[in-house]
């Protein structure tokens, strides 16, 4: 079949990105537009926008394939803000293609997270009805527009929609591919709990010298809390943090281990002197295995000569195995408070999204199935299965909510600046995810699904 | 005399604070026009702006009175940045009046810090020379625009110009009384030096999950930087920062505390919940008598998901006794240097401004004079001696180049909010320093400063 061409998807994530659908800052008519304009590329399915409580989502359905499978397609029209300005090389809102061939990217905040991969996959689905006429299995589709925020009101949503969006199978085309150099399935993903850590001191902001020596600095408070949340040894120093957190067996760290992993390219492809973390654990193992508590940043004075009457850290905790989101906060927050410091007062704000760690056992069909898709578009490539270090918080909803496993199945890369400036997508993984995604629905359109359930799909 | 009245001042102190002359920020052509507008107050001194290698400054001079002390009257026509416009309950630049009587004050941006007290110096002046035909004693004017930044080209100026800008005297516009409730007297400043402390690692933000665990956090790091900078009991804990200050005498000490000073009132006007800072000194005793170490803000990342790659805190130290700006410097920046935190690069930039602690001696002849001039003004009550906690990096300067002390005769008081939203000035202090200042003038007048330097001025 003809696929969709890169440049008929460049011209229409163009469009998509000039919607600055920043779910962090953006007016609800900015989020209702970028809606608007995904359910317009679903129009093949009964595209449509519904109101939730916050931002709304895109839903549609093409159920022309009685007796095959079922899959929910998730995604999320919502970017990242832009940060700051200044470090972009190309305006955010606006698509720029750069470099040739394989390696040719196109660049603009949302690019790979989660524009680029959703489009690729409605273009070939309606490529697939024009020319085949139908698709092998049917077809759902939700795409949220808060996924960057948490997510915080997906979960009322689908509960109150459960029945029509009842599936066999969710797969999301948010998420990344590991790296650009093999194909990868993921198998886990990473849990999510954030805060905001408030220290306050004096009413107002004082002079650094005439009020010098006499009040408690929030800003000194704060620093002494954040330094508190680690040890030398880099572990998380919270009492119970790593509650649920089962130790690495060694067969795990072997298996890590034999990862072809260059240390050293990795280390020179972020531009850190050193890489750095949890001592007891390989990069590799920290990066799939632990858990981490990471101060996003601290808003606190100015330059200019003051104490500042308030300093704030923002903290994310990424979640493995089966630490509990509220437990973790709690431990953070009992810390924190626990420290007692004189003069001040601290205060810490649970972000509402909270997400536990999620996995999917290696040998469930959807696995197989997107493994020998893989294998077709990549001949000769070992597929890796891998741990999404991110967070894709919808998976625990849809199977707690739907009793379906999440496949992530996004053609974006971890390396495509994801919520970072510059943010870009590799052209090459439009044609590669559409002939992927075609081969997937192919293959899993012979799935039994309650057959497979029967010989025991691993929790 | 009739002096000019407080609707005289306020309008003409509506006119210079329209005048945005943030020195951090504003452009060069309006700190012109800040100093343009203070040269045409200084008209009865051949008012007049010179350029420097930075801001310009503004001179004038009245050289009528033959054989009297001649007095060099300094202060500054810029200001501090707004800060967050948010907590500013007026626009900042424009001047408001609120309450009544002896509590009436007018807000806005620069009215206490320094153009206010720097008006109403010029208003009597002209006043004197319109009613009495003269001045009592000779007078020269420079006024800076670059003492919030800590006046960089102020030394490279006075140096080139020192043969014209000779005195006997300084007398000092800027500076500010202790409080309301009486009258006082600075016989000490502290002094200064500021440096930026930068924390870096990759070489960009990096999402916070996708790269978790892998590579050092900048924000973290400075956090153990920062925490490091102080001890347990609230000092500062940086080999060597403590050189060059003495210990407190006991005499010092009970001299301290016999000034009235209610700890609870002051902690109340400043909205802490207990005051804090280094153990085994009143607050007081701190305030005037210690060096203090503060963070005015740190800059890192915000509140998204990522691992910032850049983490910046500003510092202040404020100086007393004979401690070295550039030895304190150095030393914070051997302390961090010597933290070798791993998996990130640590660099400080210290600030161009560096200025020592001053001191006057309370018998000199200016403090004399101002005490007499101020029980004038305020009958019946004690004229306090205390000390700046603040820093008027000039007065050094002055000493230094040409010889001479100076008075700080300000007529702001310290709780004016000065470096904070929502500065105001009290109205009534227009009044009362006019008649200070031509008290003081008069006073002086009689001085033979040769004389007194050959009786001995205490260094």
């Amino acid at each position: 079949m003809r696929l969709p061409t890169d440049e008929e998807l460049l011209a229409e994530l163009a469009e998509y990105v000039a919607i600055p659908s920043d779910s962090r800052s953006a007016p609800i008519e900015t989020m209702r537009e970028a809606a608007g304009w995904l359910a317009a590329r679903l129009a093949f399915a009964n595209g449509r926008v519904e109101e939730t409580d916050g931002f709304p989502v895109v839903r549609g359905e093409w159920l022309g394939a009685p007796g095959a499978p079922t899959v929910l397609v998730y995604g999320h029209y919502d970017v990242q803000p832009t940060g700051e300005l200044a470090e972009w090389t190309t305006p955010p809102f606006e698509t720029v293609v750069e470099g040739d061939g394989v390696d040719a990217v196109v660049r603009g905040r949302g690019v790979t997270d989660d524009k680029g991969p959703v489009l690729l996959v409605l273009a070939l689905a309606r490529a697939m009805l024009e020319q085949d006429g139908a698709l092998p299995l049917n077809l759902t589709f939700l795409f949220e527009g808060e996924e960057e925020i948490g997510s915080p009101h997906l979960p009322a949503y689908v509960r109150a929609h459960a029945d029509e969006l009842a599936a066999d199978l969710v797969i999301s085309a948010d998420g990344a591919m590991w790296r650009p150099t093999e194909p990868s399935l993921s198998v886990a993903s990473k849990g999510l709990v954030a805060m905001d850590v408030v220290v306050t001191a004096a009413d107002r902001d004082l002079h650094s010298g005439r009020y010098g020596g006499t009040v408690a600095n929030p800003v000194h408070a704060l620093a002494t809390l954040v330094a508190s949340l680690h040890g030398r040894d880099g572990a998380v120093a919270v009492d119970g943090f790593y509650d649920g957190v089962d130790e690495l067996t060694p067969e795990r760290r072997a298996e890590i281990d034999a990862v072809d992993f260059d240390e050293e390219a990795y280390r020179a492809s972020v531009g850190v002197p050193e890489l750095a973390g949890e001592s007891g654990y390989s990069t590799l193992q920290r990066l799939w295995e632990r858990p981490t508590l990471e101060v996003n940043g601290i808003t606190a004075g100015g330059r200019y000569s003051v104490i500042p009457h308030r300093a704030v850290a923002h903290v994310t905790c990424r979640l493995v195995g089966t630490q509990d989101p509220d437990a973790v906060a709690a431990a953070v927050t009992e810390h924190v408070r626990s420290l007692r410091l004189p003069g001040v007062e601290v205060a810490v704000h649970t972000d509402e999204g909270r997400v536990p760690a999620y996995r999917i056992d290696r040998e469930h069909p959807a696995i197989r199935s997107a493994a020998a898709a893989l294998e077709e578009v990549y001949p000769g490539q070992e597929v890796l299965l891998a741990v999404i270090a991110g967070t894709l918080p919808a998976a625990t909803l849809f199977e707690d909510v739907l009793g379906a496993k999440t496949l992530f199945f996004s053609f974006a890369t971890a390396d495509e600046q994801h919520h970072a400036p510059n943010e870009f997508f590799r052209i090459r993984r439009f044609g590669e995810g559409m002939r992927a995604w075609r081969a997937l629905w192919t293959g899993l359109a012979a799935w039994e699904p309650r057959g497979v359930a029967a010989v025991g799909v691993a929790p």
